[in-house]
């Protein structure tokens, strides 16, 4: 029992990968395949209201659970926090608290701030739900799940000889955070983070990871390597000194991605940053899995609405 | 008969509380009572498209009357003709043709300036509403409707025993105006209404209310405290020498409120400056019904959709 | 067999009116015309996503699509590409191809450059179509079709006696260009152009039209005057010596629409700059059509729909 697990085992909230039981992630997996093949259910959550409430802007992450909630036949709202007139000095609690009062059941939040996503579960209605869309570098858990989705399709749903490699900017990435604790839970045979050492965390984030500053040996063999977008801003913050600099160092090209297996699947969050952390010859290459990630990311998102909501 | 009121006695559009006759008032209040205790009408208004058409903006009160309308099976459009790309200098009347020459049939307009909602009204094609979400200082209908239902679920229909004190910056207050309308046509026994000499009318808007810059006095065995936002604006423009002052001596804590009735209840149309006109422990305490207004508020507001537009 | 028309005959997508067979511009105003008289189909693209994708914004548009797809059941999503943090620095097929993925089946694209639409239409999956909402100077395919249901309304379907004249800025106009390109498809008989020179195209747009600088000249006996709004930029660029001027030169009066045709009618894509290129008296005259317009643009949104989704 957890504030994401209730008395009977099921899912509240979906609010990090950290502490969620490897049971309940693979329900969702299973479920999320199942809704990847096309299961139907247009009336899961009708009459059910879903907001999207984001302290920071995403479009894409919105619109893909948003997708997600019509699927299901959810009533689905905006809720664009990230401008200072939509909140007028409220409290983001307040905020959070109208929203409940009028009836909305599911809410898909973003934060800039770690824990403030969590912070809002502690203050929800019984019957409503609070999922995770991002907070600060914490946690990125539907993001983690598509992923874990995208590989189960790619590799099968045994991890323990799977080689990963996470590249780039895993010190200020959410995703590389919720990548890390699924990877661990379902088993991941070997975890390499590889990256300059201004962009690596240096707590105890990459615990069981084999680090590396050399990207060409940490490709060597890898079944996957899922690539960061490098934020421009690490440039202004000094903590890269270029991005032809970055490119030559941590960019995937054809060439380096030839050291991997030969069946081996590149993965990339998006937006992708075409020929700084990856070329347009992978990106848009057979052994690219970026689009399927996006067309998991609706049906991992429907997963979890209905889990929380119906 | 009037620009509200059709020649068969139904509610064709809800401009204002100050010329609604009370048997309509009545009637919303109990129509909005029963979608309180979650009387379901999927379909009352399915096909019939309804736009929020907001030239000042304001998104909860938009979204609360987005869950309205989804409430009732309506097509809801959202136009934030606040930007000014939105209208590229085209005039308001001619925004609002053309939104009534592609087929909306319900108009929830909010407008900076006084009268000018009621001005869209009179351009409306037969089965065509209008409701006013807010316009000037003039009139907030639906705002003043969710408090009297607020009012009846705390302390029963019979106003007339009722003593309300009305709190702050009446002056620049739409909510005030309606709350007051809505009060004398409710019967209610006495209304009190206190701020800083600054913030209140010089014109008829007090009629028979009693006005003092004594809150402590103001307070003393009243049933109701309706406070109000005080925009921090009025700083700027040397209305209130700071908020310190303000709170001083316009704001409502748990000490000043044991001069109420021992049952008295806090209102507040949000958003809450907290610390300035309503303590932390007010707004969350067991007298605050504050979140039961915006609870309210969606019922109101399918109520009053429902009468105009089926 | 084109982009636009599958190997089965049908439309794929609907990207200009310059190489749809006027078989297809004829079948889909035959529809429109049946949406206009009423006809229901409410669940005609049920469970199918449609996006609004505008990489410049345009409300009104948008919001005449959202209501045809609406009328027609579609899921509907709308992304603002036009803001810089909507797509942080991803390259349009980037974002149309992560949408895509996401199962959006419709997608309804405005973009400020000349045949970046008809672009996107190349990177179409199976099944996914795309219609043009306005590319650069160049198409605006649905704006063409429901002013040629404008005139079939009040001309009738032989167009072959109809005197037209388009006024004001051809030169940038899409919608000018899209409805000489309907106009030839559907024979009309006469078609005027007239404007200043500076506001002129020098190319082939112009190719069996009679052209003129001297509105006067150019009403004599028309059926139809298509007015064209001016953008206030002309004027920064030069193109325009003043407002002033170019009302008493392009502006249509009442005085001046004695020359038309007793029963010519009036037209404007909007959104109109009353007191420039017409006048209050005739934009809000007998002889308008301009808000027949705007009901034509949902009808012949809901053929377009229908026609590439279902």
């Amino acid at each position: 029992m957890s504030l994401q697990i209730d008395e009977n085992g099921r899912l509240r909230h979906l609010l990090d990968l950290a502490t969620l039981p490897v049971t309940a992630m693979d329900a969702l997996l299973r479920r999320a395949q199942a809704f990847a093949d096309g299961a139907q259910v247009s009336d899961a959550l009708s009459g059910r209201a879903v907001c999207t409430l984001f302290f920071e802007p995403s479009t894409r992450t919105r619109l893909s659970f948003q997708l997600a909630a019509q699927r299901l036949g959810a009533q689905i709202l905006n809720f664009d926090a990230s401008t200072s007139s939509a909140t007028k000095g409220e409290t983001d609690l307040d905020t959070f608290r109208n929203l409940q009062a009028m009836g909305v059941r599911g809410f898909v939040v973003r934060h800039k701030a770690d824990g403030a996503v969590a912070a809002l579960a502690q203050a929800t209605a019984p019957g409503v739900a609070i999922i995770n869309a991002g907070d600060g570098r914490s946690h990125h858990p539907s993001q983690g799940l598509l992923d874990m989705l995208t590989l189960r399709q790619a590799k099968g749903e045994d991890f323990s000889k799977l080689k990963v490699v996470i590249v780039g900017d895993v010190k200020h990435s959410r995703v590389a955070r919720s990548d890390l604790h699924a990877l661990r839970a379902l088993g991941c045979g070997e975890i390499r983070v590889c990256g300059p050492a201004t962009l690596l965390p240096d707590d105890d984030t990459l615990h069981g990871c084999t680090v590396t500053g050399d990207f060409d040996a940490a490709l060597n063999g890898v079944d996957v390597a899922m690539m960061l977008r490098l934020q421009r801003e690490r440039m202004v913050e000094g903590l890269v000194a270029s991005l032809d600099d970055y490119h030559r160092d941590y960019g995937l090209t054809a060439v380096r991605l030839r050291r991997a297996a030969a069946d081996a699947i590149v993965m990339h969050p998006g937006p992708m940053n075409r020929g700084i952390e990856i070329t347009d010859e992978v990106a848009d290459g057979p052994q690219s899995w970026v689009l399927r990630q996006v067309a998991n990311g609706v049906a991992v998102r429907m997963a979890v609405l209905e889990a929380v909501l119906s």
